[in-house]
């Protein structure tokens, strides 16, 4: 899965051409989803880098996403939300499918995935789900992820046994457990930092029908080979997600940024889909 | 302080004057701020009610906090945003002051305090408290919210004895710590829902020198008097914030929205106040 994390110092050459940052990062976008695309599930937006663009930004986003959906590629709105219900309820309206107004029609993002931040508890995480569910979208909570700090509150220990997230994992369970789909994988998915391998065989155990989004693939260290627990329910059971490993794969490898991000991304998804099974 | 969560559904009468919701909104956040404004020392914008309106949510959103500055009041921008740390870095750009790029400056929505999630850890707080310290503006990061499921993860008891939220009130603390001020005020606060005010003590015993954002008066059933412990360090130790209280005291006692605002904006003010001591 390719993450879209685009830095206005590392975009690709094809984006020199425009003058203007929000046009280049929209051509930057659509050249790595044209190159990558094909060996990818899923497009996975970082919304912290279309928001800096200011003004023009949720354009930028809007239109990324429709290349993507173009592509045939899932969408996954990474902007680990979370808040209050009403508050709630507003983000998944902005990411998914919008909303009816005395003015007319919001449009949404029409995600089809988005990440969600559950610290504040399921209340936080429910108006996401409710909202994905009636339009066949999904969520992923964050349950154990990928950078040095998630051990502080994640890994801490339990007076009653077990870790914070392993309670954070009972909390994607239980929000799941009625979107079970005929593929046996549920509508609420996991988000599991593919540097803490030892983590997933617990992971899956308590979340037998959770999606896992697996970032920190490449630049931040993780191996796809150390994730065979996450692919335990087939192929589909696991997102294998990079995005700097991709876009820079040039800058080691030289020659074409695009023929080489296509390298990447089938290289990965070759080792995924040994991993996965059936 | 003057939460700015406008709904679609209950703008106030002077924004049915425009067809389109992006200027009603916008006009409905200009008027509520000239009514309670004079009565609050900050506005906090919460970022989902103006990402919801989609493309021309940030237009909206800086054109609210330029107002909000106009009238001398400071901008907290609630986002409650945390990721690993070139994407925190990207959303305090984003929000503090923008950054420099190949095609020119990237102008940020130049907030005073940002609200961020510390579940990632201390190094997913840490670039918004680089960021704000660099410009003299601050952070407030989740301790113990005002919403029912809290419980569930923030008030969860650590092996190590004490709670979850304990925890993020020592993350609070060490990262404030470089950051105390002459008024003996740290630039990292933290939130700390009005409806526990049970955890206040506990929580000014662990963060002496915070900030302390206090949510869910009013409406969520918060009530002033009971937050006295936040005051500790003098009026400004606490911020108390109220929303739908304040957009809809009219229509409980009637008459004109801007006079009612106002009257419940000075009542909560002169409760804080004489709570504050000094």
């Amino acid at each position: 899965m390719l993450g879209l994390d685009p830095d206005p110092d590392a975009l690709w050459p094809v984006a020199g051409e425009s003058s203007d940052l929000a046009r280049a990062v929209q051509a930057h976008c659509r050249a790595l989803i044209d190159a990558a695309g094909p060996a990818c599930v899923a497009v996975k937006p970082q919304l912290a880098c279309f928001e800096r663009l200011g003004v023009p930004g949720r354009a930028v986003l809007a239109a990324v996403a429709e290349h993507a959906r173009e592509a045939e590629l899932l969408v996954i709105a990474d902007g680990k939300r979370g808040d209050v219900d009403v508050t709630a309820r507003a983000y998944a309206q902005s990411l998914f499918g919008g909303v009816e107004t005395p003015f007319g029609e919001l449009v949404g993002l029409e995600a089809d995935l988005v990440t969600v931040n559950p610290l504040m508890g399921a209340d936080a995480v429910a108006p996401f789900v409710l909202a994905a569910r009636e339009r066949g979208a999904g969520v992923l909570a964050l349950v154990r992820t990928s950078n040095p700090g998630a051990a502080q509150i994640m890994d801490a220990e339990l007076a009653e046994g077990g870790a914070v997230w392993e309670r954070l994992a009972r909390i994607v369970r239980e929000l799941g457990r009625e979107g079970i789909g005929e593929s046996g994988l549920s509508d609420v998915g996991a988000v599991i930092g593919a540097t803490a391998p030892d983590h997933l065989s617990r992971a899956r155990e308590l979340m037998p029908h959770a999606v896992f989004l697996l970032p920190g693939v490449g630049a931040q260290g993780g191996r796809v080979e150390d994730l065979q627990a996450a692919f335990a329910p087939g192929r589909a059971g696991g997102l294998v997600s990079a995005s700097r490993s991709i876009v820079g794969a040039y800058l080691k490898v030289g020659g074409d940024p695009a023929q080489a991000a296509r390298a990447e991304a089938e290289r990965l998804r070759a080792t995924a889909w040994n991993l996965g099974g059936r």
